[in-house]
């Protein structure tokens, strides 16, 4: 009465762990959604957002300008960590992204990422990683602005009073958390890290082509469930794949 | 800077779909729980509940016994029906579980299946799938009846007023309807159905040594995420697993 032999899944399931303010998952984003044109499959293709911080620690909107503030943090000249973001600026402009290096704000994205989780719920979740990311790296908004999530959110189509609700309590932070615990266990440090159907993994801004290649992999190899069956554990012929079980014409021992 | 080579995720999951009132999903679920006291590694083993209503269409509280109920609906005699109630209540009393089926009071899971959701929220999703089934098959208790649920509910400790108003409304009817939607895209038509780590199935109470099989195929594979590279994609040298990423100590191209 259950399943017979192999099952077809649904989707293809990706889920992606990113920064808001991590340009390499800004242009990730983009290598996964040209890949994704391309892919004849791509409505049967699932993502998932999940919560990383590049930096738990920082203040909300940090002081002085994005190349001071990394020059510093890293132990570099001004000149390098110019020069730095120059050449990230250009890898984004590769794939049509505008990442204005000079008027970017950095600072904390947890509460980002917990708006992200609200959107989720209303099936927002790409649309709002998307305009938080335009928002850093295009416009020079602060993402972790009270006042600009709350227009951000608005904006995307969440209802303002669910939005002025997260930002004044602390909603959705454990899944901020749980995201990131996942992402311990799965043993990932840096970001975009992308897990296909549980199973491959694509770590940082990889070729839009290795992306196609992901994707084709994942599909082929979505053959399913495999039947755990007596016979495959014994050897025995194959003809008794259930146990008893119940269905809608009842129950078969 | 993310993971190099292979990574091991936390956990084998273990999705069960089940309907309360199905007599070889409670045994089911023993056999499963006696293969996990014998897994070493059950510590790792996380299970995540969902439903699947047998019959969708039946009253909160089904007239008449379960057997004249049985017999009715499949067009067979109660004799019939009382020699298959007897042979399963045999089978139950093997993994020392009572089934008073002289008592059983049928009726809609419905709201039974969406109190399990709510238990979930806080992780109590499998002491009440546990209570509800013994109410039902051993204390003969109407598990489609509000009044039931609301004390049952309570008994595990689940907030009366959170019950209350559960019952009162129609909270996480969603999420029983999309578990039983994701049962018809595995082709899933009967329970108990068991998939570990979204690719091994069982289905039906199947013998408990073929459960610890499936979970030491299952521990066996979850050797976690393989990564794409674009070496394995080509054949060139393996020395260049990651892509331009951002950890926590920067940005790497």
């Amino acid at each position: 009465m259950p399943v017979r032999g192999r099952v077809l899944p649904p989707d293809v399931k990706i889920d992606i762990w990113s920064d808001i303010v991590c340009p390499f998952c800004y242009i990730g984003k983009r290598h996964l959604e040209l890949a994704l044109e391309r892919f004849e499959h791509r409505d049967k293709v699932e993502v998932v957002w999940h919560s990383f911080e590049l930096d738990p620690t920082i203040e909300p909107v940090a002081d002085g300008t994005l190349a001071e503030k990394i020059a510093t943090k890293y132990g570099m000249s001004l000149e390098q960590s110019e020069a730095s973001q120059r050449g990230i600026a250009e890898r984004a402009a590769e794939v049509g992204l505008t990442f204005n290096w000079q008027d970017a704000r950095f600072g904390n994205t947890f509460d980002a990422h917990r708006l992200v989780h609200l959107a989720a719920g209303h099936g927002l979740a790409d649309a709002a990683h998307e305009r938080l990311m335009r928002a850093y790296f295009t416009e020079g908004v602060a993402v972790g602005d009270t006042a600009e999530l709350q227009r951000l959110g608005e904006e995307i189509g969440l209802p303002a009073d669910e939005v002025r609700e997260l930002l004044a309590g602390d909603a959705h932070a454990d899944a901020v958390r749980a995201d990131e615990e996942q992402a311990r266990a799965y043993g990932i440090t840096g970001v975009p890290f992308f897990v296909l159907d549980g199973k491959y993994g694509v770590s940082g801004a990889q070729p839009v082509e290795l992306f196609e290649q992901a994707l084709a992999q994942a599909w082929q190899e979505r053959s399913g469930i495999q039947l755990v069956t007596p016979a495959a554990a014994t050897g025995a012929a194959a003809d008794s794949a259930d146990g008893s079980a119940c269905g809608p014409d009842g129950c078969e021992i």
